[in-house]
């Protein structure tokens, strides 16, 4: 089974939740392998009680994969960032990943004890945050004029150092812990000039997906498999 | 002139503000060319009254070098951190950097200006922001087993960040913009145990910032002057 957090929109441009409500209980009555569990990954009582939903569900199995895809970004420069903007960003693009991972934690040991003898890759245990290459630092210079977003830049800086720490504290119990730039796609964050579509990236995502081993374990790659510094 | 913040000492093993204070009395008491000024780097407020008494105290002249020092670190591990946790350390360590740098970036610029024709460094103008060889995604598996501090490697990720964001976006005013790493200090943060005397790091890190070029705009140096990556 695979927990995907579902990403809320940009605040500028948001789509009305009821809009999102319907195409999400749309997606789970067309396909019955597919269930729609609410979670604010910021708000630790809800991520708790978004577990205990998926481990009803899991009868008992582990959870094999844990997208962590929910994010925000703010069109924040040098001159315009405030305090509350960078904790904001921080918040549901660090502090989000950190709680539902934490929560989540004991259904993912759970899959990876039922195959120790396996590798670890997707089909064992996977934690996959879901960050940007607007975080990485060696690449920061090709684009920061053009699009400071400097909050979204420093929050997934951090998000790419959790990432490593929790691939090298999760290695123990098997679980494999990757970050992954899906690309500029034509969402509600990404705009509809973006130059990835939706299917576009998610499939490149899940090719990537299926390919990762012990290799990626912490590191950050692009919606095609790249590795990004 | 120069500023420099104050560090506020580790929450865990804080030395009482009174005696801060008489040992800061005391060395403004004993060289006339330091100034004490109170500020409390996360409060705008506090930011700006303070950036109003530098300026009053600069006479008209602009500000050479700013050093943003204040920074908190806490034990956390992937199993004990919190949201509480990851927020304050981000807002110490990343927030108060952003503000206090925005708040004298005029004194900044204007220093710059008085000297239009010098190539980028110290005596023109600068920011140096304290970071850590621990915000290194590169070199995190190296140490985190040993000493997780999950939230300071994230903070000092996203402080890495910041300043190749604030290198990028000051380098049109002639302000450089560096990181460094001061090394294991002897300080209430580092503890007895640490390997460096405050001596021989701060006398490392002067010797540092005096040979900074626009070669270091927006990397992270360690007090030798090693760059890290």
């Amino acid at each position: 089974m695979e927990v995907e957090n579902v990403a809320p929109c940009q605040e500028a441009e948001a789509t009305p939740q009821v809009e999102q409500m319907e195409e999400l209980t749309n997606l789970s009555a067309k396909y019955s392998n597919l269930s729609v569990i609410k979670l604010e990954t910021t708000d630790p009582a809800s991520v708790a009680e978004a577990m205990k939903e998926v481990e009803k569900q899991l009868k008992g199995r582990g959870l094999n994969v844990l997208i962590n895809n929910a994010g925000i970004i703010s069109e924040t420069t040098l001159e315009t960032v405030d305090e509350k903007d960078l904790l904001n960003v921080y918040s549901t693009n660090v502090v989000g990943p950190m709680l539902v991972t934490k929560a989540f934690l004991p259904l993912l040991k759970k899959a990876a004890e039922e195959n120790p003898q396996a590798h670890m890759n997707w089909t064992r245990a996977a934690v996959i945050n879901m960050s940007s290459i607007l975080g990485s630092i060696k690449l920061n210079a090709e684009s920061f004029l053009r699009n400071p977003v400097l909050s979204y830049r420093c929050s997934k800086a951090a998000l790419n150092m959790l990432t490593n720490c929790q691939a090298v504290g999760y290695k123990k119990d098997g679980i494999l812990c990757t970050a992954i730039h899906p690309g500029w796609v034509q969402t509600d964050m990404g705009g509809p000039k973006a130059s990835l579509t939706v299917g576009q990236s998610v499939n490149g995502i899940l090719k990537v997906l299926c390919s990762l081993t012990e290799n990626h374990n912490g590191i950050l790659l692009d919606w095609e498999g790249k590795i990004i510094p």
